[in-house]
């Protein structure tokens, strides 16, 4: 018989998926030009050519059985170190080898450090408004999700809410800055303080309490924007990152955990991720792609179209009456639905063929998420639509 | 804190594991050339020649945002098509693309397969000797593995062992054909038996059983052999495939989940697959191995070295003493310890840099395994070793 717990998940689709699937049936009707798809986040610029490259001479190279071969379960050495390396100059924090789990992008790179820290029946507590696969992740480590509500004025920690949600069941908090869908950047002074009190309730409760760091986004920087690393101001950080935004390679499945130098049993984390690949069939991103990695470690796709979009839509929001908060990075906007009821706005937006997603699935029902990882040509040709869609609120 | 479960497992390292690391090592002192390492199933063969074509084309193509993008979470639809294709055309059965799930190899598309059919809290049976890694595959899965015991005559399945271990409780029967470590490739005969057997559970148990058939090692076949597919003898069956031996890929990570067209809610398996990949992290094998495999769907590596080395090894060994059943298929030998201690004879075995894995990890202790997929010359540079090995015991 099919898992029921699976089954009834089918039930309760992915809003994301659902308005992505509705444009598609749209777009056959009257054209995609014409349709203003903001639902995915999906990178829109090529990869880097060197990387390319690399895949291609990698792919010919008659090497075969070293470039197609099994990976270790840690990952391949080289590259663990290569990454190490390239942390420990950006970080100035003391990253090796064996600090380096390889991982399938930052889906699996959650998996894991949940699973590694997180023992079933723990608390996670993450902060709204939160990418919604933080629930199926956290609920597949067999923990609790627990929520501190946004603070939608500038969509930073509200210090006291976390406070008031770590108990001590909390094993880990996971955070992720800059933010989807907020495109919000923790400060300096949010995440010291964070630390501090993390430090505190360590010392109360009387064990460690990780802090997962979901950092896909953390090279997709606006003008005069830094990202403080969370792991530069608390030792028992797991940063996971994904090349797929940074590198533009969301299908090619590669990431890592980095594990703090420093942290509570730092040495002891990627030998257990590997423990826990055993039984999710996990088994190392592809040879080819971690090998191919190490050529662009220091490079990025051409991310400037995504502040090129930023540039045109924010400010033409504003115009038009929609309260946001200016995105630090990212390739996000999150502009509150004027009446505070964006699955209504999401309908609505749909009349104008604009697909824009509810904040409900984020754990922010006030706001709407809008992805403007498109070409910009059509950012340009979707001002209608928007003032269309705020003419209908404030006209 | 580091989860108990996962650090527990630390201590208890893989038996293959440890004697590839002590085969490295011992090559450092007296060179590679002279340790005999049979301890590792990684193919020694290259990839066909059209795969790493048709990779570098993909990479150089300049379609970076299809080739490297995100694939929908079942698979991409062309890939799904071509690979129902090409299985509808060779198993004679109705696939179509909405029956196939992809993953990450056969690990993946068991871990997937697992928790589709077996809830937790459920068995699952499978046949000794076993792949290892069925134990952390199940446990993952929050199930209970039964073992059959090993019918060491010819390791076809002991029926009357099958039967006494299905019970109520009973979610999947997982078999391997041909299988690692013996080689053997169930019968036609025994396959149907089993079927049979099945049919008559389930409608004792009054719920499905789902066969959960594991066939990496499919296109190994030696000569005068045929691997008939359990999906050919009974309708419930879920087969899960990795391109990892038959195109020599095993680090790309691409394999599936084919669901028999009239498994009972078949349609159903693919969609829940992709929710249990929401908890696990999975999210695809990569974009551009996925697109590349149709290009050689038809192919394999050329792996005639396998029959060659099986052609050495087999007879010299029988000369030498050793009780052994001729395997039908992939690049395993699984003969007897002459004194049923496959511990003792692996420790022997060291001695004369010959790596062999005891069966005990694969349920059968009284056999140790031999992975001839190296080169052929490495093979007959062995043969003294091995007759070292006899004579400890026979002379």
């Amino acid at each position: 018989m099919i898992t029921k717990k699976y089954r009834d998940m089918l039930a309760q689709k992915s809003a994301i998926r659902e308005l992505f699937d509705y444009g598609r049936a749209r777009a056959a009707e009257v054209g995609a030009d014409n349709v203003f798809d903001y639902s995915l986040g999906n990178p829109s610029v090529p990869a880097p050519r060197a990387f390319n490259e690399a895949l291609a001479r990698l792919a010919l190279s008659g090497r075969d059985i070293e470039v197609h071969g099994y990976s270790p379960s840690m990952g391949i050495p080289a590259v663990r170190e290569a990454i190490a390396a390239s942390l420990k100059r950006r970080f100035v924090l003391d990253y090796r080898a064996e600090h380096i789990f390889l991982t399938t992008g930052a889906a699996g790179a959650l998996a894991h450090a949940l699973r590694a820290v997180a023992a079933p029946g723990s608390e996670v507590v993450t902060v709204a408004p939160y990418f919604p696969e933080y629930g199926p992740y956290v609920a597949g480590a067999g923990c609790t999700l627990r929520v501190v509500p946004a603070q939608t004025a500038d969509f930073q920690i509200d210090l006291a809410a976390m406070e008031a949600a770590l108990s001590p069941k909390t094993a880990a908090v996971l955070l992720n800055s800059p933010n989807n869908p907020s495109g919000a950047i923790y400060s300096m002074e949010t995440l010291v303080r964070l630390a501090d009190m993390l430090e505190v309730k360590q010392r109360e409760f009387g064990h460690a309490i990780y802090l997962i760091s979901d950092e896909p986004y953390r090279e997709i920087l606006f003008a005069g924007q830094e990202c403080p690393s969370p792991a530069r101001f608390y030792a028992n950080t797991l940063t996971c990152y994904s090349f797929s935004k940074s590198l533009s390679l969301p299908g090619e499945r590669i990431g890592y955990v980095a594990v703090h130098p420093e942290a509570e049993d730092a040495e002891l984390v990627a030998p257990v991720c590997a423990q826990i690949s055993r039984g999710i069939g996990h088994n190392c991103p592809p040879s080819i792609i971690q090998l191919a990695v190490p050529e662009v470690l220091e490079e990025t796709a051409d991310l400037r179209v995504y502040e090129t979009n930023k540039n045109i839509l924010y400010p033409a929001l504003r115009r038009m009456g929609f309260a946001c908060v200016e995105p630090g990075g990212t390739f996000y906007l999150f502009p509150e639905a004027p009446d505070g009821d964006s699955e209504g706005l999401s309908r609505r937006a749909k009349e104008f063929d604009l697909l824009l997603v509810p904040g409900t699935s984020f754990g922010c029902p006030g706001n709407f998420r809008i992805s403007f990882c498109i070409d910009t040509d059509k950012v340009e040709r979707s001002l209608p639509a928007f003032q269309k869609l705020a003419d209908s609120y404030f006209a």
